[in-house]
């Protein structure tokens, strides 16, 4: 009776597909590798607002309002907004809910949200408790810096370890039906952590996270890296995306073929960007352009996305606390019975 | 084929119940009215940690832990921890979870979050996706006031519209199967913002989305107030109920006679409180103890929950931004052929 696969994988038998997607964002992910794919690009990242923080709000509206129009649906069609963001109390994400009036449920999972909201929203709809549901997220580099290091003002020289917080949201509609990319299976992260405690160093905090939640999927679904076209982790960087390949090489998994991370791809090697992109708009805005693209020509039957977020704050950091991590993982693949 | 009723209600038709439970809670709350109900009162609101954030991490552990033991289950059986808290990136919820080695979903809905995880949790559970869930979350009265209003040690006066932060956790493990205390519907709330901005009138500022949401219910399932044994909100306090039964009134639905809030009844009148308790650990250690206990007994068998959170943060309200509110609904039913 239960939809469980192994351990830690839930089964999606039927319904939850992506019916519509929308990426927006800023200037130097507008020169970065995936221009042509996302669905926007923003020329000033003050986005027309006097703060950083209302701007990192309005891209999250933005792409929120046209994945709903994408799917061919109003906002009173929308039975819930499952949404977060790297803010302070998820202000970004529940300043936007008040703005669309769509009935809200804030989640955290730092730059796991995407996925975190996608395995809950996929729930809802396989469930039947929810007929559409916009599942959310968005960062913005400026807002994020303030908030976690230092203020820009500063001009603080950027350890080889850092990456470049996204600027940028992403939205994918999910519905029962009126799509063949489908969510066919999830697995929910264990919190992780390998005592590592430098904030300069996220894709070496969070890659032991993505390897075990890999890790479990691979054993409950008795499959390996091979068995699917791509897998993707949401803002390892390079360095991190070196330390998950060579983890899962020592757990016997193979990903040196058909793996990828967001972070390291979404920007090119001009950009001075260290490891690469970062936060919760990273794989939010890659998923919701280039994949689903890919996916939409054929290019791509299945995939494995792997959000990985950090769990650290300031407070934590500082009363002695290494960083936590956790990662949430769905496999999307084109299902035509349901299209 | 959809379980939902009207616009906004879930209908669980068979199977999330609430099969274990635990409150611990903080030495002032060990005064006041809910004395006899919780499970335990610490007399040191440090916990015997070097912080209060440490602290308050520490009260969610032990009433997760104890919550899955009350249900006589090992941790190793809980298919996900959904839990929040007020700290910024909800840090107690995600080392609680570091600590407990379950499946972690962070949620974030300020005070509203011990509703908004039984929902996600309900949702999960009748869908047939999870076999046990835990929900929980937890406040603390000093790391609330240091992170939202002012450092202690200032001994900044409080106004009279004030409300005090509950220490405490709260944690239920909902199930299939198991009991007769069933979730049987679910109203996810729409953010609400009547432009108050004082950070000092919790009450006032979420009574508008408590009111939503209780409207959205009784229309969606055609009843009204007198229909149920009890209606609780979670920490309104005295002015925030007096406010909610006024515009209840306005629009037609009285609340006089069978409603409370958990922030009115937990601290007595000789505690100092003000308007009485606030913070995530409010409802979540009433509803834990007390709703629990009264159903136990027979002396209820159905009531409205409704957490109410005001979705502030310093910055939003630095930037000049009017605090925003949400508040999730669930209903709790005897439900005998499930036993």
């Amino acid at each position: 009776m239960h939809k469980k696969q192994g351990k830690q994988t839930i089964v999606f038998e039927k319904s939850p597909c992506i019916i519509g997607s929308y990426s927006v964002v800023g200037p130097k992910e507008g020169k970065g590798n995936f221009a042509k794919y996302f669905n926007e690009i923003i020329d000033n990242d003050l986005y027309g607002c006097n703060s950083y923080e209302k701007a990192e709000r309005k891209f999250l509206i933005r792409a929120i309002n046209m994945a709903i129009a994408s799917a061919k649906l109003e906002n009173e069609e929308i039975d819930a907004l499952i949404c977060g963001d790297l803010m302070n109390q998820i202000i970004s994400s529940s300043f936007a809910a008040r703005h669309l009036q769509i009935p809200f449920l804030g989640v955290f999972g730092a730059c796991s949200t995407m996925v975190e909201s996608l395995i809950l929203g996929a729930c809802m709809i396989e469930g039947g408790f929810c007929e559409h549901i916009a599942c959310a997220t968005g960062s913005h580099f400026s807002s994020a810096e303030k908030q976690f290091r230092y203020p820009l003002e500063l001009g603080t020289q950027r350890p080889p370890t850092s990456q470049w917080t996204v600027t940028g949201a992403g939205c994918s509609v999910i519905a029962s039906k009126g799509s063949d990319i489908a969510i066919t299976k999830a697995t929910i992260g264990k919190v992780t952590d390998w005592n590592v405690s430098d904030v300069n160093n996220m894709g070496g905090v969070m890659a032991p996270a993505a390897m075990e939640t890999l890790k479990a999927f691979f054993e409950d679904t008795h499959t390996k890296p091979s068995d699917y076209d791509l897998i993707i982790t949401g803002d390892l960087g390079k360095l991190g995306s070196e330390v998950l390949m060579d983890l899962m090489e020592y757990n016997g998994f193979n990903l040196r073929t058909n793996y990828n991370d967001c972070g390291q791809m979404i920007f090119n090697n001009k950009q001075k960007v260290f490891q690469g992109g970062s936060g919760c708009g990273c794989i939010a805005t890659v998923l919701n352009s280039y994949i689903i693209e890919r996916f939409k020509k054929g290019t791509l039957n299945n995939c494995i996305a792997v959000a990985t977020g950090a769990l650290l704050s300031t407070l934590s950091s500082q009363q002695g606390d290494s960083i936590p991590a956790v990662a949430h993982l769905v496999l999307l693949e084109r299902r035509k019975n349901d299209f």
